[in-house]
């Protein structure tokens, strides 16, 4: 410092991230609907400074190494520091994988003729149910390391391969054992309404009885979720099954997720929207007047684009008709074994914009800010501004404009979880 | 041995694979046309034995193991064994990224817009024009290396940002040069009538006589292309142009390669095949009588499912359709700066499927004995038998159907060129 400036002392922090081309702050309104969420808050030549798992500040790189003392420094290298990616939608506890189904979709089967053969969902509850707990635990620390991998710090995650109470609470215990000593955070979501399980077929009401009545309570009294989804649709639950289950969930305190308009149109954004559901997922066929209920509700649209490529781009949701409307919008993988293979986030946000024609901003948003909003994680994950949760991916490119152009090439540089660095490239 | 059996002398060989869940051979006819390029020739439990350089013999694990003494062994760890992937279409010496473009096409700029206002093609050839050589070079050499990180062994690499004698000719001299001391195998085109440069816009027709007349006896003369290629297309070369250009190539005895029917028909494909080309590329507008036309010349289609996805999967190029009329089906990345920035033939394999609607199988003939059928290499590589150059690439996975299902995650764990291990997993 030059002679006549006074020297203040210096502030102390855990880590500081520094040399980074653009910091995307996402700050700004939460959630990001209309124009906003084309918003980043690109603080340009930024760092980020953090103290005990938090961040105390971000801004240009000079004011903040003017402040700060840090015991550890990450540099990013010329590359772009952003929040870690929120994956909103993931189904990460089965025992087998299904790459077949893929083929035979493309040699002309359809998703509800591989359903209806026993394939699909059916297929993953059989081999679930079969599978050791050991085996399925290292098949989630495996999914969980790929996510870590592909920059995403925190994931919602489904069950709904049991289908039955024993499955379906191992399904969800297996989630809680493995994130207790993993990096990748996990918000759990209990999805027993996936499918109707076949024992049931000829007394569906009865299962919808076992949901409301057992089921949720035992999942509630274990803590071991906090969201209850329905697969609402054409083959899966019918919109009164859908409303008895998520009903009682809402009564119970679950916060609702909705699978809805993803094979066809019978009412399901409606229903999400008419019980202040948090999220509705996939909306392939969403309609102009239930893209109106869920811009009245505030219900955020959850988009799978991925899965949307995997069955072969037949129906698009109207992202931009969503946005236009003011519903806040966030992407997911859907990482599943049947209809979306993939735990990258990167490919999620150019698939976006690729099929759904987001920007590459807007993309980003959705798959940070809006995605934390959908899990009402807002407040602690998301954004980079001070008090918020230090949940960071540094990516080794010059501008986030890469993250689209590339098609989904994530070129990790790192990862930071709660202040702490998890990956590191060499 | 048990007692009894006869003890006979092991042969020697270099390298071998051992312990793949299955190797795809690729054996049968080339090129594959109609059903036949749906069959990988695939070796369960298999093996893969290398002598200087070229594959000696490939089989049941079993039986290669006990007739062959390798000085050293590459294990495959379960996974799967393929030829490594011919990439043939891409443009990989260029100066600048151009991901602002992409932004703009989200925004609703046409491509023939960010063209026609100086951006484009046009921006390559400024900034090509402006860069040294020695950057130019690292930038190729970057390119090289992630090519091979994606499993891909051998590509057909464009000039064409050059668009005067000087620097087409550097292009193509620093191809030949990286080339040389790099296991990547390049093949070579001369694309200068990849845009009418903007100096010749006025006259149009000395641009096209200086090709023919100056240019390509000069590219031959020095041994730097194999082929010529012409963009052919509306804002392009007309096709009255077009004819002229690979017309004096023919003669000059140049492979030809012909841009077509990417933007517009205009009679690219119909030209392509009348002159014998040995690639149409692009063709997402092709008519059926062009179908027919390319069918009957054995003119190779060259597929590039990426840039139809960066293109927002505007147009389809009717890959059924040329399938079922038995042109032979290749697929590419169209690597280059402006429509698709990837480099990874596993990207491109998934998006064959979801976009093109191939079966995983046909993807993958289509990268690697097709692909190096329309670069008349096919005697050479492509396919792993007996007496074939020894490229080879290994994937961390169990079945090829993984390739499709995956989207475009490579998980390579080994590539050799060559006999050569040039990547190899820790």
């Amino acid at each position: 410092m030059g002679a006549g400036t006074i020297r203040r002392a210096m502030d102390p922090c855990d880590l500081l991230v520094t040399n980074a081309a653009e910091v995307l702050t996402l700050r700004g309104p939460v959630p990001r609907v209309g124009a906003a969420l084309d918003d980043l808050g690109i603080e340009p030549d930024g760092a980020v400074a953090i103290r005990a798992g938090r961040i105390v500040a971000v801004g240009p790189a000079r004011s903040i190494a003017a402040r700060f003392a840090p015991r550890r420094t990450l540099d990013a290298a010329g590359g772009i520091v952003l929040p870690g990616f929120v994956d909103a939608h993931t189904h990460p506890v089965f025992a087998a994988t299904r790459e077949r189904e893929f083929d035979l979709r493309l040699r002309g089967k359809t998703y509800q003729e591989i359903t209806a053969a026993g394939g699909g969902i059916f297929s993953s509850v059989r081999s679930l149910r079969a599978a050791s707990t050991a085996d399925l635990e290292a098949g989630v620390r495996r999914h969980f390391e790929r996510f870590l991998d592909d920059g995403t710090t925190t994931i919602e995650a489904k069950s709904g391969y049991g289908l039955n109470l024993d499955d379906e609470l191992r399904s969800l215990e297996i989630l809680r054992r493995v994130a207790a000593d993993h990096a990748l955070e996990v918000f759990s979501t209990f999805l027993g309404a996936h499918q109707m399980p076949e024992e049931f077929k000829t007394r569906r009401g009865d299962y919808v009885a076992f949901l409301g009545e057992q089921a949720l309570p035992e999942v509630k009294r274990r803590g071991l979720a906090r969201a209850c989804d329905v697969f609402c649709d054409d083959g899966a639950f019918t919109l009164d099954e859908a409303r008895a289950v998520l009903t009682a969930a809402r009564d119970q305190g679950f916060q609702l997720r909705v699978h809805a308009d993803e094979l066809a149109q019978i009412g399901a954004s409606e229903l999400a929207a008419e019980l202040g559901a948090a999220s509705a997922d996939h909306l392939c066929k969403v309609t102009p007047e239930a893209i109106g209920a869920l811009a009245r509700a505030g219900t955020t649209a959850v988009l799978l684009p991925a899965t949307v490529l995997s069955l072969g781009v037949k129906a698009i949701p109207p992202a931009r008709a969503l946005i236009a409307a003011r519903v806040p919008v966030a992407i997911a993988t859907d990482f599943n074994p049947g209809t979306s293979y993939t735990t990258s986030m990167p490919l999620s946000i150019a698939l976006a914009c690729c099929l759904l024609r987001l920007t590459v901003a807007e993309s980003i948003a959705a798959a940070t800010v809006n995605a934390a909003y959908s899990l009402r994680l807002h407040d602690r994950i998301g954004r980079i501004e001070p008090g918020m949760q230090a949940d960071l991916v540094v990516l080794a490119r010059s501008s986030h404009l890469f993250l689209g152009y590339e098609l989904g090439a994530s070129r990790v540089h790192a990862v930071v979880k709660e202040g702490r660095v998890v990956r590191a490239s060499a």
